[in-house]
């Protein structure tokens, strides 16, 4: 059994406005220090198989046709081996 | 200036649907190898200050005003001094 954990951000140059109505709440809230708030989505996923590297390009897969848009999206993968 | 992350999950127990149906939608595109799908979400935020335990007692406090909703979310906090 494997954990892949995929982090879907949006690109460089792409508007986060969730992010920017968090750093706005903040400041209004008097944390004045905070400058600037990205959020992304982590998607966590037991995935049964026998190698590392065959998860990897499924999970690869998967993020192409399902988990992510190409268009806006960047994303990281992370294959970690459990019991 | 630290750069502070902040990953917002579900409590265990409670249900996460988003978790769901990615996995459905996953299993019914073919990878029928997943098992178990969970998401989260996480915030990156830029934020002045001088020291490590102050900006982390901050970040506590944001959290608990405002990003996290204490009845179903935990959360996780990560403070690293950059540039």
């Amino acid at each position: 059994m494997y954990k892949a954990t995929v982090i879907i951000k949006l690109k460089k140059g792409v508007l986060n406005p969730e992010g920017r109505t968090i750093n706005r709440a903040l400041n209004f809230l008097g944390f004045n220090n905070v400058k600037d708030v990205q959020t992304y989505k982590m998607i966590d996923m037991i995935i049964e198989g026998d190698s590392k590297e065959e998860i990897e390009k499924e999970v690869e897969e998967m993020c192409k046709k399902l988990l992510a848009n190409p268009v806006i999206h960047d994303y990281e993968i992370k294959i970690e081996k459990i019991e």
